[in-house]
């Protein structure tokens, strides 16, 4: 699969998210050309403060061997946060395709900095999935980015 | 409360953990003057590749405001790795008391020049706790650290 491909799996896992009342964001965990873990945003669902999607997609994946996570890929529709880029950087996921960065950019640098191959595509269908939620949704997503 | 009666709060949590057969490493999130959460590593229990000891803390805690974060300690046994670092510097969590960073040290100058005061006790007993489980099980310890 391509990296749009596996793009599109965590958009359809973010509006999964958006019809669930929740934070429009999605992920998937790509081991070798499996998909190990998809996730979304659990904050509104799940009441969760940390289960943002990229860790909901590692959590699916279960306990993973390094070797498991060293041979894996992070995409996400929205750029990681510095908690979500810590869990890349913990596990040492090589590699992080980002939708887009527009409305919110996570520390790219410094994951770039650690090593980590970070691609940003700059995807419209993330850029509006984002926007129409934070338009409406302020103050949730202040929430989900510690604001 | 001092900084040593929330450290032992930690240190009770890192034991039940043990107790459980988990891996023992505890925290609290103090917010104000009050325990908002407790948590210790969830790596055997149930299964969790997110839930270090901190963020299972900042999950009991439950969602809160950025005021909250803002005006809050996490008290860990040990040295908090790059996901739970990533975590406190998403929610501005000012300040980190660490119990010790002998047996694994996390990004504690990242965290520092990102602003967070971070205190480390070296308390012998967090030493202790730790080293006795490294020594029996190497690979689950491993596992937690993503070597």
């Amino acid at each position: 699969m391509s990296s749009n491909q596996y793009l599109d799996i965590a958009i359809s896992q973010a509006k999964m998210g958006r019809d669930e009342g929740g934070i429009p964001i999605g992920s998937v965990l790509v081991v070798g050309e499996r998909i190990a873990g998809r996730g979304r945003n659990q904050r509104v669902q799940q009441g969760s403060a940390t289960l943002h999607a990229e860790m909901h997609a590692l959590e699916s994946a279960g306990r993973l061997s390094a070797e498991d996570y060293a041979n894996s890929i992070m995409v996400s529709t929205l750029s990681p946060c510095d908690m979500c880029s810590g869990a890349i950087l913990l596990y040492g996921i090589p590699e992080v395709i980002v939708g887009e960065s527009t409305t919110f950019q996570g520390p790219e640098e410094y994951l770039r900095s650690r090593g980590v191959k970070v691609t940003v595509i700059n995807d419209a269908e993330c850029v509006e999935l984002m926007g129409e939620f934070i338009r409406r949704n302020p103050e949730l997503w202040n929430e989900d980015i510690g604001v």
